[in-house]
């Protein structure tokens, strides 16, 4: 898991849906559920489940152990940028602030 | 920055080019050309500074800020997984083992 598929997974949580889940990240639909389809054989168990529905339609959630793996991940993450605070921030002084297209 | 704009200024660093460091990262001398740009912009100083030369030539290398720059993030990076390297472990047991292709 990285930063793309845990907002991928909280798109489908939110939204129910892969599809919508992928609008929200400017993803194709076809990216997106390629994306779900590896984390679900990556992990002992699938992440998200899907019910059947029509064309791209039915729903998408996020199982239990999907909901636990993305706990997991974001708290990680969360740990890890909090170990490294000190550091970001004396990284971003080498920033100019100013946005890359002015 | 983030792992691929780190890779990219590595991959600079090691090829003295743009064009090669691109192609070593399967990416076109556009994007590599572009993320060099926002970079550049987005630090106090540049991180890479080119050559003249031809059509895509010349040469690239990293500035002494770059290098810098390039140092701090990959420590800041080492430091986030360490501190989060036992929970990294707790992780991997969610894991299948199966690559995703498999």
């Amino acid at each position: 898991m990285g930063p793309g598929k845990a907002e991928l997974l909280e798109h489908i949580r939110d939204t129910g849906s892969i599809s919508a889940a992928a609008r929200r990240m400017k993803m194709s639909y076809r990216r997106a559920w390629l994306l779900v389809e590896a984390m679900n054989q990556c992990f002992r168990q699938p992440l998200v489940e899907s019910s059947k529905g029509g064309v791209h339609g039915g729903g998408a959630q996020l199982t239990s152990f999907g909901e636990e793996a993305l706990a997991r991940y974001r708290a990680m993450e969360a740990e890890a940028y909090q170990a490294v605070a000190a550091r970001m921030d004396e990284f971003r002084m080498l920033l100019s602030g100013q946005a890359p297209e002015d």
